[in-house]
């Protein structure tokens, strides 16, 4: 792996960490560290990795938007940032692997976007998540994006708003995480989910995640047109044909790479 | 009623009932047993029937597509039984009955696409739901369309990524289906629900839900153009013009047929 | 404020007040009460009002449209009335102020839909939902467009089906409503979470508002294409320069009206 400034990046078998490692600036996202993020996305998808945890080391899981990178930026300044960000969160999706956010700590603003964006979430019970702009000056315009796609319209506009956090109990109920867990069992938690995310043919996962995103938020109709026409394809590939085979058989099948 | 070979279809006073009865193979939906679903709703739609109860016979509900007519036939082969499944989901949302499923045992794949595509679904304490082509090499894709605007984004994944079974509370709790009851409770509870919300005139009920498939996954101000239009239309019609006058007369309505 | 036959409205500081208040008719929206409500909005945008509580006075919330104004009406006449109500739903999404329902009694129909288009919404424990259009000759067509938006699609069905109400606590886990809490403090409960909604500058709570009204319903990639030119302008506001800068210098922040 590359070395990073902000990032630890490892891969221990079929499973790639990228942990963001700027703990005294509680893990905000400087244009340099979304760099750093987007390029470790990109690298690890070209690895035999199937899965890929998504963690903070320090205090909180990620800060945000580092204001020090954005307070004296102009227009087009901002918005060079800010597609930075758009780009990762797209990346995030569109990557073959299972992306997996392993939260503790605080996950506000575009922290708490990047939990929104990753296909899968496990929080630590300690763990809140927040919108602040909706405190103050700038509004989480771009955060509120994959947010309320998580959580609906009520809740979006409360988090939006108030800018008040929520805790983890209440994000889980909300749909925004998949599972809480005490703190000491968040790494199990998370690998356990992660493994039963990643059981199977990679190419068959890959096509699936790229095609739910493809397919949300549309009319039915329209999703359908695509995803009937992925589906058709995809059964004709070696794992479809194995499955169904040993399904038959009743016997294990053999997942090709 | 048409003789089926995959399907027992009754007709008791006002509500009909379509029974997937392949108990062998698990109600799997071969092409044949597709194409007589397709016939059956299609056929029951033009009876008295104001409510349609879809069940299923044996160990399950259903088991989803049946491999068997599906590892030997080409990519054309399998387009054509995904097209079948997708007309026959539309169906059940174009009818201007009620459909409501009856679920026990597992609904898995396109088991599951069955019960999301239903107005409306009750489940059995014991019954759990999946789409199992997460854990292997073939994708539930089409599955995924009416189950992700179900149950929401986070959860979708969970769901799809895993293939792992939820079970009935879970189901219950993310929106998938209305009610779960005691296994010995499940056909009264179908039958009361289904009852509730087949009261009053059918011509309005299908213009009802014909129309909220067509306004919902669509931005609000275009939803609104759909249903304000229909809406009009609809305050001309005798059952309207009954309801409003018997509300002013505080007289209980007669509806027309 | 403007004298209206069917509402009373006050201005309390930063907060406005509309109370529906035809109480003998159980607020429901006859032509006159929506033009009014839609007066209103319009007026009390204008003041320094930053946030808008919308109650009603009496036995309910609202039972909705008014039978009396509709009955006799010819489609285009019908027409009429629900593009006033649609273009009053608009008006409170796309004002700048904060709007929350506060919610005792029923909110029925057009008064569900009330609530379901205001930004936040608090009920009092005994407070009812319901689309009873599905009970009988005139579906809810325009209510369960915002309403679908709210509460997800298997919920909505059996709302629009069955035409029952559903308690405060049920439309609190299905986010139709953000809060319920015992009658007696449904007063402070809107005012705590407006006040804590309506916090800042409102030159950009209003842009968060209607760009997050922009934004939904619709495929991620479109949202984002919204969202994040918004919030690239809105970083050379006054407000998102004094939020950053205070931030970064560990002071509160002083917000610009």
């Amino acid at each position: 792996m590359a070395d990073y400034r902000n990032l630890l990046v490892s891969l221990d078998g079929n499973i790639a960490r990228i942990t963001m490692n700027r703990p005294d600036r509680r893990n905000a996202l400087s244009g340099e560290h979304l760099a750093e993020l987007q390029h470790a996305f990109v690298t690890v998808a070209d690895t035999a990795a199937t899965g890929i945890v998504l963690a903070g080391n320090g205090p909180v899981f990620s800060a945000g938007h580092d204001f020090a990178d954005l307070v004296d930026r102009d227009l087009l300044g901002v918005r060079e940032m800010l597609r930075l960000c758009t780009k990762l969160m797209h990346t995030m999706q569109s990557i073959p692997q299972v992306v997996i956010a392993s939260v503790h700590g605080l996950a506000t603003a575009a922290g708490c976007q990047l939990v929104a964006s990753c296909d899968l979430a496990v929080a630590a019970e300690s763990a809140g998540f927040a919108l602040p702009g909706g405190k103050g000056g700038w509004f989480c315009h771009t955060p509120a994006v994959p947010v309320a796609r998580a959580v609906g319209r009520k809740r979006l506009m409360e988090l939006a708003l108030t800018g008040d956090a929520i805790d983890a109990r209440t994000a889980e109920s909300w749909g925004l995480v998949n599972r809480v867990v005490p703190d000491a069992e968040l790494d199990g938690a998370v690998l356990d989910l992660l493994s039963r995310a990643t059981r199977g043919s990679l190419a068959s996962k890959a096509l699936g995640k790229q095609t739910l995103y493809a397919q949300l938020d549309r009319p039915e109709a329209d999703a359908y047109a695509i995803a009937l026409e992925v589906m058709a394809a995809a059964s004709q590939t070696e794992g479809a044909k194995e499955g169904m085979t040993a399904f038959l058989a009743k016997r294990k099948p053999v997942w090709p790479d």
